[in-house]
């Protein structure tokens, strides 16, 4: 979308309400009353043929009667008017439309009939459209409000983007009585052109949005998503809240990897690899959004715990240890000068607690010295309202403080809850006019210091370098092949061929020979000097094992020849026509006390490929122990995707077992990720088990599945729209 | 404590104040102004020798000088006053006193020495004491405040008892502006006397509670606790926030039971089996005690959803299946019903999406339906701002079709979640009037259904049989082994000792034969006829392995005649004086595919005797995969036990694997809580792996320590207080 485009949908100088109406409670005469109460500086015209003016204003009859080319046009016609709206839009010269109307659904074949007629007279006469079926879309500061929202938004810093009309109506409902401001809120109903990478691109380089909120069901256009969404969170804040978490796909899974990459999964790989916070409740939502508003990036983890009771203390001390977070372990110089000033019975260590009886000087003194301790970086102040201290005075006492400090140069942040409500109200009040983040409970400013923590580490992720292409060894002869295979019709991959591809890559295999017929399978066994396993080789023959194709744990040279001229004869009887290539033969690799792992590709019909890691065995589907990521990975991502895994304590050696090779495991997942971005054609590939142990790893036992039609690219290969970061530079 | 004593705690005639002070913003004078200010019918006395009046009150110089015995005294002097004072008040007649009095803390050696004193007195004295350092208590109904505490709570159906006085403050504080009442609020201060045991007895009894809400540090005198907690539970729901979730115990852990069964996890099982909620925040405790006041038993956990807007249904389903709930599939006729009065666009399932537009009548008419479908039990009803329904009167409607079930005889409960804050501030009050339930957010009102769904799980668990006393098949041969190791002074068993164990115990165990010499080694291997572990029997002869003392698959009575040789030999050198009793010969079992578990028992220093069940194998503490119960257990509940454990999925079979004989391991698990009632010297014991399949289970390795010190015993064998229930069903 250009930006022309985008520019009229957010800071439009003129618009067009199409539909308008008089009929109380109709969406026509709600939006109309919305544009005119919303203090619009521009030109506001109304198109509806029945009426001469409505609320005062004059009505054209159509839109190629206006004077001019409005830069926007609201629709809220009948189903069957906006395409031709639309297209006389198009003539006059209007190339931004917000389509208020709904109702295609109802119409059943003919509402999907004139849906893709909307879409189609839209982008043959270049206008851009936000909807069908939405609310509309709102931008405060610019006096514009073209929705039939009950509520109108204030002006503030928060882009709140939602695939829910509902959504809309009822988060600004919430923030009018909190007084939280909107920079715009963009309702993108069906999403016929706008979608969410559009929106993100533009708010990128809006100085009025500080930080964005998302409601999401389903991202459409991954690529342009993705992009956009990386570019601005390097900058911005970004809060998600994508619903249908349990929704059960209908994906068939062939593999282990595929039934257990579902789709809720890989959003929550792409958010993370993006840089996107995602919050899972509407309460979850708002918290993370105020305190990302109101607090400083962190230098580091460690919080300290202020309090004037032990209750409370150990309250929050158990949320953020739930949450993963770390309490900070004082520097004994801070607790030198507590001592001097706290009576003999404070905690003498983190939570710091004060006693009950302490007022505002004690809450002064300590904050100031907690503000100065090195081993810290950020500070939760909590309050419960004792008889003997006034809630008001501390947090007074707590604000004076932290302007001393930030005068003074200190950045660190300062987390507060003051318990109770009849007591508390006030000082609350205190804490928003002074900007400090304040909660209701200790938990919840736990939740706010941890999205604080989210946010850094997904920087931190961010900030690593962009994968580059592939660097394969040498990916010609897994070309070679995966085009016979394809050649031979074969949706999995012979053994052979399994193993040729994943050498090709430097994924460990166990020892093998691929030979022509049982004399050289003999002679192989003999070479490979340990058990083997003899597999038949055969283009037609897919399910080995039912005709008796594979044999396991064949010792010698004698017992191979017999297992390979029986299988001949079974063949014959089984599959007379089949081509007969020859015989795999593989050591069978025994690795004891190696932990079995498995590592797997999968490709997402909205994201693309995706690199599966977690324990192996034959009941990976219960244990249900993976973690899934985009592709492509740096090992440094790749070891974030192993850390997300039950079984990478196990990893780290236990019990006298050495600690397993990481950094080969981490390969293995950057080999697959370069695999399946150099080979369209692969569709599943699974590596179970994938045993690993100090020496490094061997991939056991293998299945890859390919496809003559290539899958959808990795979306990460488009690198943040670096239209979006320059501009950040520059501002 | 005698229920006078009780009695007179909450429900005093006559109040005496010690230490009354008329110094402002002393803890003395808060205290008598809370006494005055809540409408205490009763006479009022005060004691303060410096004064001959306060308040308008005549000051006594010393308690003896009293013109009676107060039924309660409230103590707020200083610290080496308290005892004195109780020695008088028991002089006297009083046998209840609150002592608010704290900072024994702070005199350090001498504080310990006073409060010591303190209870001596009152144990001499017959005077039960609430405190030290404690806000005190309060009965709302009864006009009495004998607290410090900022806010006066209102009178209400919410027992609230806490360990942390800062706690009391901030939920009073909060409570307030609620409106939400409070049959009593009990500060516990440092327990020396009074604790939850207590007051739960009283509690239970009393027709102005109708549900407890209890903060809890940590438990003392469990067997009265849990005798308590389950006999009221039955009858009322009780609510805990239990903190220090995260605190390490000191424990030294021995054995893998050992390092699993943490303190905490221990609290989760006791509150469990005693049909308590547990909570983990602040907010929960308060949504959990408003849903089960305003909410009626429900039959079963099927949730329909009724909404006007999509959003916020796929909010609350996402919220329900997180949360292990149950989405009910309406009844095919409750869909064609709805087909009849809905547009054609509604959702056709549940959640039942009515679209955007829908008003009063359609909240009314679709809400009548619900209430009639046979396929759910309860129904979430949710409700968007949007422009073209009034919130008010879509909540109205609602209200008034539950009235109409409700008289009709429905019980069905209706949860509601109005979105948004400033359309729905009004609904939602019109809710509390209705005293429906009702929640900010869908996520909460899930939450708020969930406690529900807990809560009948919990009574179900409780109504269970109370387990009887062991049935042994014959313990006797444990007793002497027992006795025998004591004897030997040993505290992990031989392996025969703890193969006699099991044994005795019908926990099935491989074939073995314990012997004297090595030639009975050979033939007894040769008996056995499959590999078996040899282990040298000796008492002075600890960890055999590092000795040389076990050999493992032995094929053959000459490879164990050699290997028992070469055993005696190392210990003639190794331990020349060790007393060799002869060997243990033990078949080595295999059972492909079997799955490895562990069962093991760890003695919880507050809560007794308690058995592990998980995922077995070396790294167990690593996979951490376990689950904990108080014993005794029965099969049913030893089945639920296993159910919480990840584990427990692949014991149904999976890839071809027949299911696990689930009996059969349910009976280890209530057998092994057997065995440690009878034996009390039983310290600690590991079954691991415990290997199960389809055909039962074996206990492949095990460990065994004995005490000569019985351990505390099993709190589940005093049975839920009869009192209390029989005082419910007469009631």
């Amino acid at each position: 979308m250009s930006i022309t485009s985008l520019d009229r949908l957010f800071a439009p100088n003129s618009v067009v309400l199409v539909g308008a109406s008089d009929r109380p409670d109709s969406i026509g005469a709600v939006t109309l009353c919305n544009l005119q109460g919303a203090g619009f500086f521009g030109d506001l015209y109304l198109v509806n043929p029945k009426h001469a003016s409505i609320g005062g204003l004059a009505c054209y009859p159509s839109v190629d009667r206006l004077p001019e080319a409005p830069d926007l046009a609201v629709i809220a016609t009948p189903p069957d008017q906006v395409a031709p709206t639309i297209e006389q839009l198009g003539h006059k010269g209007t190339r931004a439309a917000v389509v208020i109307t709904a109702g295609f659904g109802e119409l059943g074949e003919r509402g999907i009939a004139l849906q893709r007629e909307i879409v189609a007279k839209a982008a043959e006469q270049s206008v851009r459209i936000v909807g069908p079926n939405c609310v509309g879309m709102m931008v405060p500061s610019a006096g514009l409000n073209a929705s039939f929202a009950r509520v109108p938004p204030s002006a503030g810093g928060i882009a709140f983007v939602s695939q829910s009309g509902a959504l809309v109506t009822a988060i600004l409902d919430w923030a009018k009585p909190r007084g939280i401001g909107f920079s715009s809120v963009v309702s993108l109903g069906d999403m016929a052109d706008v979608d969410f990478g559009d929106i993100l691109e533009y708010l990128a380089d809006d100085p009025q949005t500080k930080s964005i909120l998302l409601y999401v069901e389903g991202i459409t256009n991954a690529e342009k998503f993705m992009a956009a969404a990386r570019a601005i969170a390097a900058i911005k804040p970004v809060v998600v809240l994508k619903v249908g978490r349990h929704t059960e796909g209908a994906k068939a899974a062939h593999s282990h990897t595929g039934a257990l990459a579902g789709s809720d999964v890989v959003y929550d790989a792409a958010f993370r690899r993006a840089g996107l916070l995602r919050v899972d409740t509407m309460p979850a939502m708002f918290d993370a959004i105020e305190t990302l508003a109101l607090t400083e990036p962190q230098p580091g983890e460690r919080l300290a715990i202020l309090t004037n009771g032990g209750g409370p203390g150990v309250l929050a001390t158990d949320a953020l240890i739930s949450a993963g977070g770390t309490l900070a372990q004082l520097a004994p110089d801070t607790i030198e000068r507590l001592n001097a000033i706290l009576p003999a019975t404070w905690s003498h260590g983190n939570p710091v607690d004060m006693i009950g009886d302490s007022g505002a000087k004690e809450y002064r003194e300590t904050l100031e010295i907690l503000l100065g301790d090195p081993a810290s970086d950020a500070i939760l102040v909590l309050n419960c309202p004792t008889a003997l201290g006034n809630p008001d005075d501390a947090a007074q006492a707590v604000i004076d403080t932290v302007e001393v400090a930030r005068s003074a140069g200190s950045r660190r942040n300062v987390y507060t809850s003051w318990l109770g409500e009849y007591s508390a109200a006030s000082a609350r009040k205190l804490f928003d006019a002074a900007e400090l983040p304040t909660y209701d409970a200790p938990d919840d400013a736990i939740a706010g210091f941890m999205e604080r923590v989210r946010f850094s580490r997904h920087q931190a992720l961010l900030a690593q370098p962009h994968p580059a292409a592939p660097s394969v060894p040498d990916g010609s002869a897994a070309t070679a092949v995966i085009a016979r295979a394809l050649s031979q019709g074969r949706r999995w991959l012979d053994s052979d061929q399994v193993d040729a591809v994943l050498t090709a890559y430097g994924i460990p295999t166990p020892p093998s020979r691929t030979v022509p017929d049982a004399d050289a399978a003999a002679a192989a066994a003999e070479a490979l000097g340990v058990p083997v396993a003899l597999k038949l080789r055969s283009p037609e023959i897919t399910h080995k094992s039912d005709v008796g194709g594979v044999a396991l744990n064949l010792t010698g040279a004698q017992s191979v020849r017999a297992a390979a001229a029986a299988m001949l004869e079974r063949t014959k009887t089984a599959s007379p026509g089949a081509q007969i290539e020859g015989f795999f033969v593989q050591a069978m690799v025994r690795r004891p006390g190696a932990i079995e792992l498995i590592a797997g590709l999968s490709v997402d019909p909205t994201f693309g490929p995706t690199v599966l890691f977690g324990q192996g065995g034959t009941a990976v589907e219960m244990i249900a122990d993976t973690s899934l990521e985009l592709v492509p990975l740096t090992r440094d991502v790749a070891m974030l995707q192993m850390q997300r895994t039950r079984i990478w304590k196990l990893l780290q050696g236990y019990r006298g077992q050495a600690p397993a090779n990481l950094e080969a495991i981490a390969d293995v997942l950057v080999r697959l990720g370069e695999l399946i971005v150099a080979h369209p054609q692969i569709a599943e590939l699974d590596i179970n088990p994938l045993v690993a142990d100090a020496h490094g790893v061997v991939a056991l036992d293998a299945r890859v599945a390919v496809e003559s039609v290539p899958h959808c690219p990795a979306v990460l290969l488009t690198p943040p729209y670096q239209s979006i970061l320059a501009a950040a530079e520059e501002g």
